[in-house]
């Protein structure tokens, strides 16, 4: 589901992500890859402009080596 | 978006909004008027047989008092 007007609870979590994607060291493409998700679909979620389910939380959390807890730290 | 084989995460997920909502003493119905959902998600989601969003989550963390990060603990 795209998001118009970006949430500030979104955008925590989009920054999250690429913290620890870049913490782990891998690529948008390399993390798309693992987690059998479109790489545009990474970014959109990198930017804050996508709302995932718990489904695709556990995806992306699973190759970047932390909890779907953690990826959705700070975020209200 | 329903799910046919219930998945453990959501049913984890489904057992820690059951002990929150229970913790605060909120009925079901109570829960779902205070987050804008329909009782029957809310019960959906108990079990284990939804898979929500994270601005879904959003909603019903609020009148639980907790925060998304704390629904999620322990899904995997």
């Amino acid at each position: 589901m795209r998001v118009d007007n970006k949430h500030s609870a979104l955008i925590t979590f989009g920054e999250n992500l690429r913290n620890f994607r870049k913490e782990i060291g891998l690529s948008q493409e390399e993390l798309a890859l693992q987690a059998d998700l479109d790489r545009a679909y990474v970014g959109g979620l990198e930017r804050g402009e996508r709302n995932p389910t718990i489904m695709s939380l556990l995806r992306i959390a699973k190759p970047l080596e932390v909890t779907v807890s953690e990826l959705l730290e700070g975020v209200k």
